[in-house]
């Protein structure tokens, strides 16, 4: 029987691109984030967060993914650092091309890390590696605590997972204890942070430690 | 220049399965929705809460669309309709082949309603129609107010639209007139009810709708 492995082709295609990107990224002594999560688990104002947290001890840069409009990439630009806006024009993902033609976009030489915000999704942007250092996974209480066991692919490969939105546990039913016995299953001892955009809980101890990283490498 | 229209085929195969699959639900009488939503928003709440409320007064089946696990349905046997599950193994949409073949399943001559339960994604399941006769949109407050913007293509293929967890407006910033001035521009005079699963509040209104549509037809 013959088969056409598109999508196997079409993975490797990118796999070659990401370890391109990867290259030039470290060739420039950048440090670089994807930031995964559904619609809404505020992924952009944990963005925000991160960068007024940063302060100027590291140069940022920002890349946004999106299918239309330019929403995000405002709400980072309004912080003074320099940002790409990427709009896929309807794929619901970013892929390592994309990424390699923002770059050129960017002052690499002037930046220590670079946060990638992926599109809203949490099924196809875990297949597309983008030759980032980390991928990070943004989850909120308000979607749920079934969801590491029903998104396993995205669960699975993440590097660093941020439970957003932690001032909501008292307004809705969330199963800490379910949730975290789903993540460990799929990512022992992964890196957890539980934070609030609102109330400022947890974002300076994810930034310590991003900054920890960001300053001696060490990306597994 | 040669262009290869793969994109394209699929959809257009897609579309005459769909219309396929119409022709069977009418041809039995069920009169069927496409639930779709951002993952975590509360689609299986939601559908829990309808079955609940419409009670007696229509026979309910239920499919399923995950990429694994079979939590939503067995969160919705437990109410004692019939539902067949469908695992995309990874694909982040249903399409219409796949509720074909999961049709064969279902009693259909002994439904009123079948819901059908779409992977939880504001992107990709908004290309590929199942044959149903109303796509039914989830929103939730937690979400953020700017989703009809950054995902156009689902709320402008969507022809009600729930807001759920309206409980949660006191403890998240959401501006609800900025939400309605994007839907109004994407779905001009769009069907919506703000509900709350956990209050109950609006379901009554919802279903009370619901049911006039599926007694008297006239889908558009």
């Amino acid at each position: 029987m013959a088969r056409i492995p598109v999508v196997q082709n079409i993975l490797s295609a990118n796999a070659a691109l990401a370890s391109d990107v990867r290259g030039r990224l470290d060739a420039s002594g950048v440090f670089a984030l994807n930031m995964m999560a559904s619609p809404g688990a505020g992924k952009t104002s944990f963005i925000t967060a991160t960068i007024r947290a940063l302060g100027d001890s590291l140069r940022v840069a920002y890349v946004d993914g999106d299918i239309e409009t330019t929403i995000d990439a405002e709400r980072i630009d309004a912080l003074g650092v320099p940002v790409v806006q990427i709009n896929t024009g309807g794929a619901c993902h970013l892929d390592a091309n994309m990424l390699s033609l923002a770059l050129p976009q960017l002052p690499l030489d002037q930046v220590d890390l670079l946060i990638v915000e992926n599109v809203g999704n949490l099924v196809c942007p875990a297949e597309f590696e983008l030759g980032t250092h980390l991928n990070v996974l943004i989850a909120s209480i308000p979607e749920g605590a079934d969801k590491p066991y029903k998104y396993p692919t995205m669960y699975r490969g993440v590097d660093v997972l941020i439970v957003n939105k932690i001032d909501l546990l008292p307004y809705v039913p969330f199963d800490l204890g379910y949730f975290k016995r789903g993540v460990e299953v799929l990512s022992p001892g992964l890196t957890t942070f539980e934070v609030s955009c609102t109330t400022g809980d947890g974002i300076q101890a994810w930034v310590a430690w991003l900054k920890e990283r960001v300053t001696h490498g060490s990306p597994r």
